[in-house]
């Protein structure tokens, strides 16, 4: 059987690990385009420390931009993150030359598919919502901990076999992955926590999991804006169960305190993805006319500090 | 004539150099109780660096408690901050032993009166506001920049003799004093700007007035905050003119750039006024059952902020 071609492009953490992922299948030649760490992955690869093995991903070929890829992909998986100054659709056009490239977003938040579905109208988009803890801890290192899963689904909703045949490649594999009908529906669900636990994390000066969980106002204030966000996803017809509110909650409270991915970002330095988190369910909720004052709030001063943060690093 | 005896407490910048102006009339003697610069202040006094003539403060009597204060003093002056864990009647009780001492409290905030008020039912209490830029460079020294204004009125509202002598014993002075009756109201104008713009400079990540006069999405939290500030003190009794707002936003656009207190407090790694500030009127909506979610969510994250950013350092 001949192999299926994936190309990943933004290859950081979480690429390499769930792409390296399907190479260790056998199944898939995956190839990567990856910027700052082309000269390391170019000659050495990936090499992956991961809680279900370590295992060093070796892609079919390394390259700098999209253009360089000689073939037509069956798939091209983009996995960077969600930032108001990448333009997604020039990252992959390059390799999207045919309608029968599957493409595939693996980024979070809400409203991340629209560029690139206005972009290629012809190919089927696949949004998929990750559940993994990788950090890139040095050019070409992952270190990947606890279960990793994906979640397909096409955008817009309904089957795809482009999208089943994914899921289905990692059988066998430590990545648990599914392909689900309704994939807003998962998206916004892991909105629900993301909404309010990564911006105040960030907002309250550093607070990890635990220090969120103070049973007073932190988390009082995660609970309203979890039910801010009910209100815009009932607007864009996804009923967000309201026990999944008190589940966060407890799930929040019992988990071994952790540091969220936005806070991470944040100490090291990095842009945040408050556009994706929460300026795009901003946008929606005062298309719908609805107000969402508590989120507004965190929107605008995470915006401010996220600029101001940057502006007093250098680089 | 003798002199009118007064006891500062807590002389900071702002006690000192409102008091220094007061001894400087020659109509009061002006003792002072100081604990952290009380060497240098007992040795030297304060030198006193200001646009409206340097000059230097020798207080009559330097004390590191109000208990060792040898007389009964026409008015004790409290100028502390106004943060949770000051015990405001424990600073000033060994220097009230009579009725006929009044109270003056400068300090920032609503609410601030409460713990004095009751703790001394016997004394009259002059509510104070401020209107200063000062700042100890070092020990026994301040620096005071621009025009200085008190705002004197009797707690609870009226008359009062003592109110009103204070403030002519300005008169002649680099400092523009008056008494008021209505010193609630000019204390909720106050804080029409400062619970907006204090609040957001420190969780914007570090905004001056300049940044927060951005036409846009920040200007609008500061305005919507303005909006909840005028509900509670409605239901206080107090109504503050629409039109407020707007002066307060155009006020901050044209005045040169500048940090607000509160964040040079915050920089400084200084414990800052989130109660006065925020945690006061928070709770007055609450009493009154009024929804200030902004207002709110800001008072929630800069608790926190404040917490975790004092825990970062050392001292």
């Amino acid at each position: 059987m001949e192999k299926i071609k994936v190309l990943t492009v933004g290859a950081g953490a979480v690429g390499a690990y769930f792409t390296g992922r399907l190479a260790q299948t056998g199944k898939a030649e995956v190839s990567v385009v990856v910027r700052s760490d082309y000269g390391t992955v170019k000659k050495n690869g990936f090499h992956i420390l991961s809680e279900c093995g370590d295992f060093d991903f070796l892609p079919a070929g390394v390259y700098r931009t999209a253009e360089e890829y000689p073939d037509i992909p069956d798939y091209v998986i983009l996995t960077s993150k969600a930032l108001p100054q990448i333009d997604e659709p020039a990252l992959i056009r390059g390799a999207v030359k045919s309608s029968r490239t599957t493409i595939v977003l693996i980024q979070n938040g809400i409203g991340i598919e629209d560029a690139v579905a206005e972009a290629f109208p012809e190919n089927e988009i696949i949004s998929t919502i990750a559940y993994i803890g990788a950090t890139r801890t040095a050019p070409g290192i992952v270190r990947q901990k606890g279960s990793s899963e994906l979640k397909f689904g096409r955008f817009g909703g309904g089957d795809s076999i482009a999208g089943r045949l994914l899921a289905e490649l990692y059988q066998g594999t430590s990545v648990k992955a599914s392909f689900v009908e309704n994939i807003a529906y998962f998206r916004w669900v892991k909105l629900l926590w993301n909404l309010p636990y990564n911006p105040v994390s960030v907002l309250g000066g550093g607070l990890d999991t635990k220090e969120m969980s103070d049973r007073g106002p932190v988390e009082t204030l995660c609970r309203e804006l979890m039910e801010e966000v009910r209100l815009v996803a009932a607007a864009c017809h996804v009923e967000l169960p309201p026990e999944l509110v008190e589940q966060n909650i407890e799930y929040t409270r019992n988990f071994p305190p952790y540091k969220t991915s936005m806070l991470v970002d944040f100490e090291a330095g990095r842009q945040i993805e408050v556009e994706a988190i929460l300026g795009n369910v901003c946008r929606l909720a005062e298309r719908h006319g609805l107000s969402v004052p508590r989120m507004r709030a965190c929107y605008t001063l995470l915006s401010a500090l996220d600029r101001k943060h940057r502006e007093k690093r250098p680089g």
